[in-house]
């Protein structure tokens, strides 16, 4: 089935109806689903609604409790220290976001960690929530560890995103929402799906070495046997492999050690209990350092300075982090959001099973 | 001439005494002559008593003025907003990294800004000195322009460090001290003089192709013609260069652009003015969210799961971030800080023109 465009808003309240159905409170559906369509919508499908029947299986299972009271173990006015108890990862990172921007209204700034808590979607999402109040935003989680350290051969953290938001005045914002490995484990399924080979420096098998073949890379990390993603930077110190194994460690430091839960090499699906993941947000005020209004129009000359770049040869053109994205969110409000034909049926089965019209 | 081995102490205090000879007052020589040495005793000696020459060059030729009065621009319990008006790097940013761990002490966290600040060598340093307080401590600098976006040809932002110390207990501590720039333009002037290829994905020239002749790059380099070196991650997206300019930009926003000052391509050495860079600080108590000694047990368990992990083929350990440097400083401590022969020489040469006697 070819590809599809759907409203932006009908796609919304299709997934919040669903999560609905699975018995999930309005407003906590409202964050599932928006964190869901807003991935598709800023073209990054790898986190959009092709994620929603892993999501219904896991509130039918009872893997995920939509009811469960998520739990504030420490607060201060510029921090919160929260135990998900298991929750949905959206809906506790928008309350405690949403916290730490009131805090930093009052105190200036302010940090917060989420502990035992589930995939939460595109870490730029919550650092996001900090433009419209001249705020600079912070998002990072730790995930299921996929990834081999610099000369080591078993995995030991995550793809471990980093989001770091700043809001300028004519431009939209500068949005960096990066994983700290050299690429994902999806695009390993898709070369291996697509029978092509891995670019060398990509990852390392079960021996610690350079691998290109997918397939007996994703067999042998599915079984725990070694072998993994490298870190930003490449399997070598060469390239800087160890700056990005260092950032890596840095997020699950902010994440998994400092809400004292798990981190590293004990991350990973389980199957009898929640994702057991951890995230960081933070939120810092602009006019503590300057006027937030000149500091938007400084960010202008800096983003207009990079898309104006004259490009290398044979490139259209230089972009900053974020840019891409607000282009496909502008292209998705106005022509539809687009879902591979695959994800759209997905939808549809999801549709019928909930008895939840789709769009 | 050989390579040479100095005790700390007697290194330390010949650099404070050739500051002081210059006209630096004795506190702020200290923290000047502190930072080089810990890098050269840290092994990183691209940061050490090697650049001492380039500061007495600067506060002879009236281009560093010791004796400026830095200035508060904002204020607030959590916050400092410094302009150094061309003060040295190091006093400035130890007296605002040590107001910050103090206003932190009180508020839970702080971050401050510097700007009209000059290099302030290696950005760890300051980082660290959150350690000792059961904090968490940040660091950043803008530099002068040498890296050019991913896809374009002309120069952007600096090799841009970032800086990020988590402390343990058994441990020293997680030290992440890196530049977001794939390498720094030092490396590429060893392998010119060295008459080596660099490798493919380290640099660009001035159409913004992959260049391997150092020769040729540095040259256009120098005379601001475009090429330049990449972000960390390289020079495609393919390998995630689009990653380390994100990272490389987020720096110079945190620096440059919020604290008011220069940023991008505007940060070169002029010669008649100070190096114009600004830095970013922070530091966060760890017992807003856990009990610190905890929090120590817990980095210590991670880190010792790292070191203890079977290396790659052909590879001797795996190593964390900080590590290595901990290692070179128990070295130097004990046999002396390790110096090239043309650095021993060029401190000799320092001791007779300012009548210091040099170790």
């Amino acid at each position: 089935m070819d590809s599809v465009k759907i409203n932006k808003e009908e796609l919304l309240k299709f997934c919040v109806k669903a999560f609905e159905a699975c018995g999930v409170n309005p407003a906590d559906a409202l964050d599932c689903a928006d964190v869901l369509v807003a991935a598709d919508a800023r073209g990054i499908p790898s986190h959009g609604v092709a994620r929603l029947q892993r999501y219904i299986n896991g509130l039918q299972s009872g893997l995920m409790d939509p009811h469960v009271e998520t739990e504030i173990i420490r607060e201060t006015p510029v921090s919160l220290m929260v135990d998900a108890r298991g929750a949905l990862g959206a809906p506790v990172s928008c309350q405690t976001m949403n916290s730490l921007l009131d805090k930093a209204e009052k105190s200036g700034m302010a940090f917060g960690a989420v502990r035992n808590s589930n995939h939460y979607g595109i870490a730029g999402y919550y650092a996001m929530k900090a433009l419209s109040r001249d705020m600079i935003g912070i998002s990072m989680t730790n995930t299921a560890a996929l990834g081999v350290p610099t000369f080591g051969k078993q995995v030991m953290f995550g793809t471990n995103p980093l989001a770091f938001a700043a809001p300028a005045n004519r431009e939209k914002a500068f949005v960096l929402d990066m994983s700290t490995t050299v690429v994902t484990r999806g695009k390993i399924e898709i070369y291996d799906r697509d029978k092509k080979s891995l670019k060398p420096g990509w990852a390392v098998d079960k021996d610690g070495l350079t691998v290109t073949d997918p397939g007996p890379l994703l067999d042998d990390m599915f079984h725990r046997r070694g072998g993994g993603i490298v870190p930003l930077g490449g399997d070598s110190e060469t390239s800087g492999g160890h700056k990005g194994f260092g950032l890596a460690m840095m997020v699950d430091i902010m994440t998994g050690v400092l809400s004292g839960s798990a981190w590293g090499a004990d991350i990973y699906d389980k199957g009898e209990s929640s994702a057991r993941v951890s995230h960081c947000f933070g939120a810092m005020k602009i006019n503590l350092f300057m006027d937030a209004l000149e500091f938007r129009h400084n960010m202008d000359k800096m983003l207009e300075d990079i898309r104006s770049m004259s490009p290398a040869a044979g490139h259209e053109r230089v972009y900053f982090a974020g840019q891409k994205e607000f282009e496909a969110e502008a292209l998705s409000l106005a022509e539809g959001v687009p879902l591979a034909g695959n994800v759209y049926q997905s939808l549809r089965k999801i549709g019928q099973e909930l008895a939840v019209e789709c769009p």
